[in-house]
């Protein structure tokens, strides 16, 4: 591969041959997802650059993967053998922000919680906030369709998409998706886009519709002996009209771990815990009524507890402590012999109290393993976590014998193998048995339409449909 | 064509060659579009009747042309030589409304407004809108992605689509989209077929999400001696934060014109008319909270008259009176030679002064025409109507120049040709004009994949990529 050709057309520093820096860009946050050995790093500095080795690597046919923060999930961003990895993480510029439209336009490599601090002073709100937002790229979250604790009342990633630069394969760059509100001009192939996970072309420009700043909301917690009550209270209470702008669950399990890794206030001993708060759209009788409503659901539904608070500073306590399962699990796992397997279907509500019981039943049967259940109850995304020593074989295949049951009774119950984590190499398996054989057939032949060559991300997403 | 072939693979009855019949479904509600001579229309009365036809004309190499309800308007509907018609108007049953799920499944020939009020009993509401939603279909509005009055805070079709069972160019069926509120599991084919306009499958069901019952709206209107007034309102109101449930534009043209058609109480010789709706998501007093914010806006922009009223009565006269713009100019049309041509830009908000000003000169250019102007001014998104005696050469050329200047000044602007028509056979020559030639590339890379033999609706959309 004649790399210098490549860096003599690359801004100055971009391409990266350090096997120590392409060591660390080769892999983001997935465990068991192949690792392949990268020929070069490329670090993009400008569209031009993105251009350049897509340019190179069609000449040449060799793979490329392109890379945001690399916090995913599912080895989406892992390195595939002899590939170019391209990181457009320092492109990383808010090219503009639009009050009188209410958009902005991003570089794919900012931070989505640069992007909500930088709206404050303009009263404007890009909602989506996957558990990665302090980290996690808009460009990422884009490439992959991140979800996020506010989905329930705001949706996720591509619903505030409005068009996308993109280059693609071959290294030319079109813009897709709407210059404006609405706009039905063609096919709406920004769509196409958003979740494909790197394999159709690389995002280097992302307008997005904004919001008027999000109200603040108010919080209410109930506790439940019962985890299967909690799946309920979450069918009953949005089957009143409610809109909460929250609704999250924590089982026994999670509970215990975020108290073990920090102190916020949470009971111990308890089943299961709904985290749930409103917004009310500015009005606070209304989100006081929301809570109320939810109050009377949650004690019908067998509730020991609902605690609901108008204090901001409650508020932020309690949702840092949905937002520490992530580390404490963590913790949790290199206290435990570091395996950690992170499961992400999503589920019918109505089949969320089906779930909790039938997950009961896959923890009996693999004992070697801690299976912890946290989750976007309002949209019925759960997170399964499946705990193992991972030095023992026997928990091993254990944890991912679980792994695989949970996925399998997602899609058992009528749900995805996926709510908003991806597929990446992680469950490319699991996507080929999620999909029937026609929409199989349709997602290579549009592959083959806009990558002929088969070289962006490779082996991942689609590598076994 | 053995046509006889497929009679007997069809639902009895379901093929028709009566040359009457044929003519009634050879076109929708467009001018200026044209309509071939089909060589037999399918009436399918289930899925296996598309199925059917599908395979037939795979076989033989037939073009078919899905139809709806045809309330479209631009030609996207009509009949093109040889063709085989393809109509799901009677496959018309709401299969399932799922409380829980807070979802509904529904066949394609399904009449919005008729699903609008079923739903109606189970306290949700689907709320796209289109001008047509008293006779215009669900698959028609998937294949369009209609818009309408409540896109400015509702959103557009598209929003609202969980996943369609679609069936493709040769006959294989299949559903595309999530099971569940949300979903990650492989590229979203779904959005690709949503406003794809019958070229590349046809759709069978859809599953689509609904929301709690719309609280019911306050209704304010502001008058301005000159429209560009309105577009300031309209910026600055949206700029406070404020989310009108409805932000509508009529102009002194279209006001005479609703005036001259019903008695709705509107005011004449006024420059323009804003019709503003809030239903405060529920609180009262946040509705009146952004009615008063309207009327401030509009008279510090120079309103003449702001009114607002409590009374449901009043509203609903008012936005009759909005939605009479449509049938109104139909009336003036049939009045003055039968002429109209239908605009359909979508600007920048922040674009509408000048678009009204530049309008103004079109208007002059153009002296055998009458243009008025009326659309949904939150989104930018305008319908100048261009009308003119049908009968007269020179005003006939004025007018497809007109209407040619209102979208070139609309791409100009930085908008779109389209914001909900769509392209059908009417603004095809545009949307080449519209979309890069990598996109457009793109467009025609993905009709090849999905339907190689090109025989679903061709020469429309697609035609001149």
């Amino acid at each position: 591969m004649p790399l210098d050709e490549l860096a003599a057309e690359l801004s100055a520093g971009a391409l990266v041959t350090d096997r120590d820096v392409i060591g660390t860009y080769s892999k983001d946050w997935a465990l068991f997802s192949h690792v392949g050995e990268a020929a070069a790093l490329v670090r993009a500095a400008s569209v031009e650059d993105v251009q350049a080795t897509l340019r190179f690597a069609t000449a040449h046919r060799i793979p490329v993967v392109p890379q945001g923060a690399r916090t995913g999930l599912s080895g989406g961003a892992n390195a595939v053998e002899g590939c170019l990895l391209l990181s457009v993480a320092k492109m990383n510029e808010i090219v503009e922000i639009n009050t009188v439209e209410q958009t902005c336009a991003v570089q794919p490599g900012v931070i989505n919680q640069d992007l909500k601090k930088a709206l404050t002073q303009y009263g404007l709100a890009y909602p989506p906030d996957p558990g990665s937002v302090a980290i996690s790229s808009i460009g990422g979250n884009v490439a992959t369709n991140a979800g996020g604790l506010c989905c329930v009342k705001y949706g996720v990633t591509r619903d505030y998409v409005r068009n996308l630069t993109v280059v693609l394969a071959d290294g030319q760059i079109t813009r897709v998706g709407r210059p404006t509100r609405k706009g039905v001009a063609g096919l709406e192939l920004s769509q196409l886009f958003i979740g494909s996970e790197g394999t159709l072309g690389v995002i280097v420009e992302i307008t997005l519709d904004l919001i008027p700043a999000l109200p603040d909301p108010l919080t209410a917690i109930a506790l439940f002996p019962e985890a299967a009550d909690a799946a309920s209270t979450v069918c009953d209470f949005m089957a009143t009209g409610a809109r909460p702008s929250m609704l999250e669950y924590l089982d026994g399990t999670s509970i215990d771990m975020i108290n073990d890794y920090g102190d916020f206030g949470l009971p111990s001993g308890m089943g299961a815990m709904l985290l749930v708060q409103s917004n009310g759209d500015g009005s606070l009788e209304h989100a006081i009524e929301e809570m109320e409503t939810f109050t009377r659901v949650a004690n019908a539904c067998n509730a020991a507890e609902v605690v609901f608070s108008e204090d901001p500073a409650d508020s932020e306590l309690l949702v840092a402590a949905r937002r520490a399962v992530g580390p404490a699990g963590e913790k949790y796992a290199n206290d435990h012999g570091g395996g950690e397997l992170i499961d992400d279907v999503c589920i019918p509500r109505g089949k969320m109290r089906e779930f909790f019981t039938r997950l009961d039943g896959i923890r009996a049967e693999h004992p070697h393993v801690l299976i912890s259940n946290a989750g976007h109850a309002g949209d019925g995304n759960m997170h399964p976590c499946v705990f193992f020593d991972a030095g023992v074989e026997e928990a091993t295949e254990q944890a991912l014998a679980a792994f695989d049951a949970i996925m399998a009774l997602g899609l058992e119950l009528g749900g995805t193998i996926t709510g908003e984590h991806g597929v990446g190499y992680l469950k490319k398996e699991w996507l080929a048995r999620e999909l029937d054989p026609v929409t199989r057939a349709m997602h290579l032949k549009i592959k083959d339409a806009l990558d002929p060559l088969g070289i962006l991300n490779p082996g991942k997403m689609l590598g076994v449909l």
